[in-house]
C-alpha cells in the first residue's frame, strides 16, 4: 500500500474501532438495566417484584423512543431522519453508536426513580414521567455539561463561563445520578412511605425479599460500570485505563467502608459498591487511584449514614435507597472530582473545586424543582399512587394481572 | 517505520481486530444460551427446570461437536484437522473465531426447539435429534445463503438466481430463528400437549414457575443479541453502527408493542422484545431505524396473537411459543427486509421483496418437512415422550434424579 | 499524513486497543467472581447463601487493596505511587489495566477456597487468609512463572533452569486453579466436615439448595473464562483464536464426559464445564483443539471420579469440590499442556513435558505447605470454625444477621 492507501486503510479502521468501542460500551450499559431490575426485585416484596422487572423494560423502550426522536436532538443537535446511507456516513455510522451508548445513560433516569417509589406508586403516571425526564429534563441538562445545545449554543457555557473552568463530570456522576436521585426525592416524598412503614410514628422496617436477586443485581451494575466509565472517553484512541483502574478502587472502597461500617450488612455490603462507583464517575479520569479509593469509601459512607437518616429520622421511604444511593454519593463525586483531581493530591489537575460545588448544586435545584413540579402536577391530576386495596393486593397482581411465581400461588 | 513495515503493522492489527471483534460477538451469543436456559426455568414448572438447563447445556456440547468436526464442513468447505500451526496461519486464527461465532448461531436450533417441547419430552431422542440438526440440516441451509458449499458451489446460488438478486439475511431471522421455530412445529405437535394442559377440548393454561427467571432469560438473551446482530458483519472494518441501533429500536418496538397489546403482561412484554430482535435480524444492516421499529413492533404483535391462536384455537401446546415466536416471526423478519429495506422508505436498498419472499418460505417448507421427518421417525422407533408417569413426577427426578431445590424438597 | 505521523496514528491505535483489549478481559474475568458466588449460593444450603455472596464479594475488595498495594510489585516490580501523569504514560496506562486484569487472576484464590469450607468457616479469619494469600502467597509464585521478581531477577528463572525449557502456563492452569485448590485442601482439613455430614463413619450427603442459582454461577464462570484465557495474550496483537476454540472445545469435552460419567447428573454437569475450562488454561495456547476436547474430557472425569473419592471414601467435606475441581484438574492442566502441546499430537510445541510436571508439582507442595501453615496458625490461635450453635443457626443468621429471603422468614 502507498501512504495514501495506508492513511485511508488507518482510518477506517480507526472509525470501525471507534464504533466497536462504543457499542461493547453500549452493550455494557445496556446490560447495568438487567441490574437495576433485580436489585428491586430483591429489594422489595415478592407481591411486588414482578412490578419491578417490567417497569425497567417498558422505561427502556419508552427512554429509546423519547431520546431518539426528541432528547438526542436537544442535547446534540442532531436528528436521524435521514436515509439510512447518510446516517451511516463514511465512518460506520459514529453518531448513531453515539446515541446508543447515552441512551444507556439517559434511561438511567426512570431506572434510578424506580427503586426509590417502588411498592406503592401508580404505572401509568411514572411510565409517562419517566418519558418526559428522559425526552426533555436531562438532555436539557446534559446539554449545559456534554453537549451542544440548539437553544444556548457553545457546550457547558454557563458553567464554564460562572466558574472560571468548565463544570467536569466525565461519566456522570451529576449528570445522570446525582440527577435521578434527586428527581427521585419529590417523587418520594409526595408519594408518602408503603403502608405499614411507619406506625404511629415509629419506623417498622419492611423485610427484602431476595438477597440472592438484590446481589445479582448489584453484580450486573457493577460489571456493567465498567464501560459506562471507560467507554465515556467516546473515542477508542481516548480510552484510558485510569478510568478503569479508578472505578475499580472506587468500587473497592465503597465495598469495604460498607463491610465495616454496616458491620457485614449484605445489603449495604452490595449497595456501597454501587455508592462507590456513582462517587467516581465524574473524576475518574482525572483523580489518581489512591483518591478514587477514598473518594469511594466516603461515597459509601454518606449513603449509608444518610440512608439511615433519610428513613429513620426523616421518616421518607426511599425503598432502594436512591436519593443518598445516586443523589447525595452523586453530589458527592461531583465535588469530590474538584478536590481529588487537584495535582497536588496526585490528580491530572485541570478542574476547580468552585466550578464542581456549582455544577453539582446547579442540579440539585435544577432536579428538586422539576421534581416537585412533574409529580406535584401528577399528583394533582391523575394521581400517583396505587389504592391501599391495591397497594396491599401487590403492585403484581393488581397492576400485571400475574404473581412472580404463579405454579407456586396455586 | 517505512511504508512496508506499517503496511504489515496496519495488517496486524486489523487482522487482530478482526479476532476481538469476532470472539466478542462469540461471548455475547454464548452468553444468550444461558438466557435460552433461564428463559425456560422460568416459563416451566419447577418439576422441570433442572431438565431445562441440562438440555441447553448439553446441546451446546453436542452441538459444537457436530458443528465442528461436520456442519461447518458442510456450510463452507473448511476442517480443522491440520496442525494447530496451520489452523493459526498469520491471521490469528481468523477461521477458528469465525467457526466460534457461527457455532453460536447453530446452536440456537436446539436451544430453540427445547422451549416448545419442554416438560414431556424424552432426554436423549431430542439430543441427538438436536445433534443431527446442528451438524447437518442447518449447515446445509446456512449454506445456500451465507456459505459455498462442496455439494452446490457458489453461495446462495439458487436463491439468488431464482429471485435475480440474492436471497439477504444479514443476521438469521430466517436461517437461525425461523428454521428453528418451523423446525419446533413438527415435534410439538408429534409429542402432542401435556397432560392436563387440555382438559375435554378446553385449554387450561398450566401456569409458569418464575417470572424473575423469565425475565433474567430475556435479559440475558436481549444484551446477547447484540453480538450475535453487529459482528454478523464478519470483519471489524465492516462494522455498521445502524446494525446495533436498529436491533436496539426493534426490541424496543416489540417491548412497547407488547405492553399495549397484551395489557401489561410481564411474560409478553419480556418475550416481545426477542420478537423483536428476531425479526430484525434479517434486515438490520439495510433498513432505517424508524422501519426498525416498526419490523419489532409488528414482530410482537405476530407472536402474541399467533400464540394465543396456536395454543387456544389450533390447541398445539407451544410451551415457550416458540413458533410463533422464532418461526414466524423470523419468517416476517426475512419479508420486512425486503420491505423497509427498500430506498425508498429509508433503507439503503439492493433487496428484493420477490427474494425475500421466496427465501423465507424454503425455510419454511425445508424446516416442516425436516421436522416431520426426523420426529416422525423417532416417534415411531425409540419414542419421544416421557411415559404418563415420568411426566407427571416431571423430568428432573424421572431424568436427573434431582429436584430443583433439593433441600427444599426434603 | 506523512509517514511519522501514520507511525505515530498507529502507535497509537495498537496502545488504545491493547488497552481495550485488557479492559474487555478484566470486565469478564470480574464478572467470573459473580459466578463463583452464585455457584456457591446454589451449591449450600438457604442459611448459608447470603454468607457465600458476601464472602465473594468482600473478598474482591480485599484482594484488589492487597495486590494494588503489595502483590503486583511482588510479581512484577511494579507500583502506582507516581501522579496519574505518570501512571498514564502515553500508552493510555497500560500497567494499569495490565493491574487489573491480572487482579481478576489473583482474586481467584480466596474464590475457589471460599467454596470449600462453605458452611461452616468463621468470617474474618478467612478474609485475612484470603487477603494474605493474594498479597503474598499467590504473587510469589506467580511472579516465578510470569513475572520478574525483584527477589528472584528473570522471570520463571529456576523453573526454567531445572527442566531446561520454561514451564509453560499460558492461562493459569496451575498458577491460578492449582494453587487455589490446592490452598484450599489443608483449609478443609483443619476445618473437618460439617455438622452430620458423616454421621457414625458414614456419609450422608447434605442437599443443596438451589439448582438455577448453581447454573447461573456455571454459566457466568464459563462465559467470563473466554476473557480469562484469551486476553491472556496480554496484548491485542498477540491475540490467537486457537486460545478461544480450545478453551470451547475443552468446556465441551468436560460437559459431555461429565453427562455420560454422571448420569445425567445437573451439578456434575454443570461443575464439568468448569473442570474443562481449568484443564485448557496452561496449554490453550498451543494444543490442538481436538487435544482441548480430550484434556477438557479428562479434566471432568478426573473432578467426577476424585470428588467421589475425596467425599465418600477419604471422608472429606470439600463442599464444592474445589480441591478435585480446580487443585488436581488445574495439575492435570499443567501436565496435559505438556503432552498435547507436542508438534506430534498436533500442537504448537516448544513445551517439555518434564518442565511441565515439575512446575505443576511445584505448585502442590508450595500451597500444601502454605496451606497448613497458614490454616494450622489461624486454628490454633483465633480458630476458623463457627461454633456449633452458629452453625446450626446458618452463617447468614450468625454473620450478617439476615437470611437469605427476610420476607419469606418472617
Amino acid at each position: 500500500m502507498d501512504v495514501g492507501a495506508l492513511s485511508q486503510a488507518l482510518r477506517d479502521l480507526t472509525n470501525s474501532g471507534n464504533v466497536f468501542f462504543l457499542l461493547m460500551g453500549a452493550i455494557l450499559v445496556f446490560s447495568m438495566h438487567a441490574g437495576f431490575a433485580f436489585l428491586e426485585v430483591g429489594s422489595v416484596r415478592k407481591k411486588n417484584q414482578v412490578n419491578a422487572l417490567v417497569k425497567i423494560l417498558v422505561d427502556w423502550g419508552a427512554s429509546t423512543v423519547m431520546y431518539f426522536f426528541i432528547g438526542y436532538f436537544i442535547a446534540y443537535g442532531i436528528r436521524f431522519f435521514s436515509p439510512a446511507q447518510v446516517l451511516l456516513g463514511d465512518d460506520h455510522g459514529y453518531q448513531l453508536i453515539r446515541f446508543f451508548f447515552l441512551l444507556t445513560f439517559a434511561a438511567c433516569i426512570p431506572a434510578i426513580i424506580s427503586g426509590g417509589i417502588a411498592e406503592r406508586a401508580k404505572f401509568w403516571p411514572q411510565f409517562f414521567a419517566g418519558a418526559f425526564f428522559v425526552g426533555f429534563v436531562y438532555p436539557f441538562f446534559e446539554s449545559l455539561v456534554w453537549g451542544k445545545t440548539p437553544l444556548l449554543g457553545q457546550p457547558g457555557s454557563w458553567l464554564a463561563k460562572l466558574a472560571g473552568v468548565p463544570f467536569h463530570d466525565f461519566a456522570g456522576s451529576v449528570v445522570v445520578h446525582s440527577l435521578g436521585g434527586w428527581l427521585a426525592l419529590p417523587a418520594i416524598i409526595l408519594l408518602g412511605p408503603r403502608l405499614k412503614r411507619y406506625v404511629n410514628g415509629k419506623s417498622q422496617v419492611i423485610k427484602v425479599s431476595s438477597i440472592p436477586f438484590l446481589a445479582l443485581g448489584s453484580w450486573l451494575l457493577c460489571v456493567g460500570w465498567f464501560g459506562f466509565n471507560v467507554m465515556s472517553a467516546g473515542e477508542l484512541t481516548n480510552i484510558s485505563a485510569l478510568v478503569a483502574v479508578n472505578s475499580l478502587l472506587a468500587m473497592v472502597g465503597g465495598i469495604l467502608v460498607a463491610l465495616f461500617v454496616s458491620k457485614n450488612d449484605a445489603a449495604f455490603i452490595h449497595n456501597g459498591a454501587l455508592a462507590g462507583l456513582i462517587a467516581i464517575c465524574s473524576g475518574s479520569d482525572v483523580v489518581h487511584p489512591i483518591g478514587a479509593l477514598i473518594i469511594g469509601g466516603i461515597g459509601a459512607l454518606i449513603f449509608i449514614k444518610l440512608f439511615e437518616f433519610e428513613t429513620e429520622v426523616l421518616k421518607i421511604d426511599d425503598v432502594l435507597g436512591v436519593w443518598p444511593l445516586h443523589g447525595v454519593a452523586g453530589t458527592w463525586g461531583g465535588v469530590a472530582c474538584g478536590i481529588f483531581g487537584q495535582k497536588a493530591l496526585g490528580g491530572l489537575g485541570g478542574v476547580s473545586l468552585l466550578a464542581q460545588v456549582i455544577g453539582s448544586l446547579a442540579a440539585v435545584v435544577y432536579a428538586l424543582v422539576l421534581g416537585f413540579v412533574v409529580y406535584g402536577i401528577l399528583k394533582s391530576t391523575v394521581g400517583i399512587r396505587l389504592s391501599e386495596h391495591e397497594e396491599i393486593l401487590g403492585a403484581d397482581l393488581s397492576i400485571h394481572n400475574i404473581e412472580a411465581y404463579p405454579e407456586e400461588a396455586l
